[in-house]
């Protein structure tokens, strides 16, 4: 097929994104619909492919053009079966034989890929990590997640655990308790969840300073990441502190990756990145304290270019794997 | 070349290991020569061609049936140069060109490679990883180093520090000082060093525990990692309780790979994994505690076959791959 078209789609909790991209990665369409994983999974996966069918016609095309599928979920699963286990953000879906229906349904090859890794290439594809060999990619929501490229290789792992990079341990001596149930992972520290709980321990500590933050405590919906990285570029020292300590915590995350991995590129996306240069001024500040001089010197700490996309993106990418390796 | 045969050549702070295999990993003659470093790079390189051609005669050939070398060596390197930069157990030398010199006085295709990332390229190919497809090797001694095999692929880095594994920071709140200058990195906490660092620090502790440790201490060659274990076998109280944080802390290394690279294996090399079974079935309990539950149940966690010719014997298999490359 000359030009190849790919369509990518990548569920999440809460949305589902499409998007057909061509050969070089470039973004033609995108549609994004309600997940409603509630509803169950036999209408979960019609909506994934009604997802995949509306990002074609949104192109402007019919499911002709298409040489590829590939499909991006969160939560456990069997990335080489094609099946999401038992995700948490998809409650209560179980054993849900996602590559299948999909391939089946539009009679295409299909692939599957965790979020976090598709997110990663869709950023090595098409993103910030277009010119490098290989990059390591922390997420920032809820939770840390991640996704480790070497060359064209996604390291999904041999059980489908590769680049938890969230439920890497970074402290034994005092651990905070993780979502996961674990002490001491780098999501306890560093996910916009843990980053709100940090701030409210603070403010209820007595003799605590005084802070912009307790004035938003009572929010409608409460105190957020965002309040806090607000306030602290405008002087709040008590948010301005727990900024710092986050940035900390991600320069810990991006240097163990350096001693480990060491790739050119350590990218940080999601939410959290938002705001702004000088978040990653603080993390690069840190990383250059902590690394070994020449990944300290040489490796490239960027924030993510895609956003949102990276994942359908990289599911995209995945699916153009699959010819690839025709 | 039918049935080509590789020299493999592992230079340590001490002794240098070159050994002749066969094209499935069968060692065929191995030599044992000092290293003597101080005398100055020249002799060293030297000395490094003098192994290969002793290893060749040792094996009852000639060069002429040798289809490929590789070389193996500590320190920090740029290992697509080939080149050791200042390693700090071969001192004073600087910059050596060890892969140029080596190939131009034996006229065969010349690999270089890391000593950690080698030995864990020789339990894959001729070890304890013969039948898996990816691995990540850890090896305990003065230091904490290591290895990550996927595939055949040897995970070095771009800047040629990947699989520092003694160098993830485990630890924040209360962090010793590693030897690297750095603080919280595994190594400060499972090297044999940091073992016999943490066992002379309990026993100076005021109302400490008697130990039988403690009539130890003035020996000549000073209390050793190895007096540790083998007290705690005979059921030292305090022996045990260090033997058993160095599991713990050898667990949370393991578990760490296990959510980042998610390996088939995870082996444990070095003089400590002497000691025996015991000490690896202490490590298993607190991995199965500690990681996700399919990795935790799945991961083959082991001890090394090869001993200390799995340097040399990677280090062929390098040579070995330039071969497959073509």
């Amino acid at each position: 097929m000359k030009n190849p078209l790919f369509v990518g789609l990548d569920v999440g909790g809460t949305t589902m994104k499409a998007g057909v991209v061509d050969n070089n990665g470039k973004l033609l369409a995108s549609v994004s619909l309600a997940t409603e994983a509630h509803r169950g999974q036999e209408p979960g996966l019609e909506r994934m492919c009604e997802a995949i069918r509306l990002a074609v016609v949104a192109a402007g095309l019919t499911m002709k053009k298409i040489a590829a599928i590939g499909v991006a979920t969160p939560g456990t699963m069997d990335i080489p079966a094609g099946i999401i286990l038992d995700p948490p953000n998809l409650k209560p879906w179980r054993n849900v034989p996602v590559r299948s229906y999909v391939a089946k349904a539009f009679q295409l090859p299909t692939a599957f890929q965790n979020d976090g890794n598709a997110a990663a290439l869709g950023e090595f594809w098409a993103g910030v990590g277009r010119d490098v060999h290989s990059l390591v990619l922390f997420t920032l929501g809820t939770g840390v997640g991640g996704g480790i490229i070497l060359g064209d290789i996604v390291v999904q792992g041999e059980h489908s655990h590769g680049a938890e990079l969230g439920h890497m341990k970074i402290e034994m001596t005092n651990p905070r308790q993780c979502g996961c149930g674990r002490w001491g992972c780098l999501e306890a520290y560093a996910s916009a969840t843990s980053v709100v709980k940090r701030a409210m321990e603070k403010l209820g500590q007595r003799g605590g300073a005084k802070s912009q933050l307790q004035a938003m405590v009572g929010k409608v919906d409460g105190l957020t990441a965002k309040d806090i990285f607000d306030v602290a570029q405008k002087g709040d020292i008590l948010a301005d502190k727990i900024v710092d300590e986050i940035a900390l915590y991600l320069a810990i995350g991006a240097m163990n990756m350096m001693h480990i991995i060491d790739p050119d590129m350590v990218v940080f996306g999601g939410g959290m990145i938002k705001t702004g240069d000088w978040f990653l001024q603080r993390i690069k500040k840190y990383v250059s304290e902590l690394a070994f001089p020449v990944p300290a010197e040489r490796t490239k700490i960027v924030f993510a270019q895609l956003g949102s996309d990276a994942g359908f993106i990289g599911a995209a990418a995945c699916g153009r794997q699959l010819l690839a390796m025709k």
